[in-house]
């Protein structure tokens, strides 16, 4: 997608490790105008799919996926990393590795809001290693949902993410695929479609 | 606001100890057009503020500040209740005490995004003891911005929050405002304005 890949080489600054920070317009500050767009494109993409719910992870997924919901004119959900004091039900659980910050936390959905004739769209900002992906879509199976798609922002095409999602029989659909971070630059491979 | 009020008398749960649940349509699962509703009557309200940022809490209240700022024109940021790995640079950071949970916890954002010309405009789905608006009216107040006023979906009348913030010279303007939720009922005051 042309306007994020723009945006990213605009605004986007690669730290050392690695590590692209994109905090002026998705993970902190965020563009709401950017946000809808992405969620018309993902909304696009998986328009045929009858998607009955999407699903992200807080917070930074909650914009894009906030509008990838309206566009397909279902509701959003998004997971909770830490359980909240009214979560008093029964919950979806599964547990995410960061491979960043080397801890392992429990995510969760209460199991009232996902169920099996459920036809789920996942939406993350980043795709990496794929542990968040993969924790929610065990969220998501664990409801007995079908999982339609991954749509992810900036997918880290050097990191083993990708392949972990669909070996899963998983598809997914990155807006910028980014071949590399190397010497200070960021290096887009070509249109995901 | 009608539609607030009436998707809280549907779809809210009074829990014991006069706790209100709206997860199903705010705080977990999220209905993106009553967001859009709520985001288009704060920027009705704040129209004539100048406003030059949106500010949110992490995750509750992105939804809604996310629509408010795009109906104003302006970027959005949310506070984040930890602090992020690619957090590298100044922060702005303050304390929040939360009554329910007794824990005191810090929010942050970055320096660089709120200044000394910035008008803000402070979203939060609730207002209870006032502590996290007024966790959020101290970042604005150290980068030496402007707080104009403080957005609120849901206030729980009868706790002191309204009273603090006001005492601090915040205007706060809240779509639905309850009066009590004693014996399992949800009792409004009338409108805001």
């Amino acid at each position: 997608m042309k306007a994020l890949q723009d945006r990213i080489k605009q605004d986007g600054n690669i730290l050392t490790k690695g590590v692209l920070k994109v905090d002026s317009f998705i993970t902190h500050q965020v563009d709401p105008e950017l946000m809808e767009k992405i969620g018309q494109e993902f909304a696009r993409k998986f328009r045929t799919q009858q998607i009955t719910k999407v699903v992200t992870l807080e917070s930074s997924g909650i914009a894009p996926a906030l509008y990838t919901a309206q566009a397909l004119g279902v509701p959003m959900i998004f997971a909770r990393k830490a359980k909240s004091l009214t979560m008093d039900e029964e919950l979806l659980t599964s547990e995410v590795y960061s491979f960043t910050k080397q801890i392992t936390s429990q995510i969760s959905i209460s199991k009232k809001f996902l169920h099996q004739e459920d036809r789920v769209l996942i939406i993350d900002d980043f795709l990496a290693n794929g542990q968040a992906a993969k924790g929610l879509a065990a969220l998501c199976q664990q409801a007995g949902a079908t999982v339609c798609g991954i749509g992810i922002l900036i997918e880290k095409s050097f990191q083993p993410g990708r392949a972990l999602l669909e070996s899963m029989e998983l598809p997914v659909y990155s807006l910028a695929r980014i071949a590399s971070l190397e010497n200070q630059q960021i290096d887009f491979l070509g249109d995901d479609e």
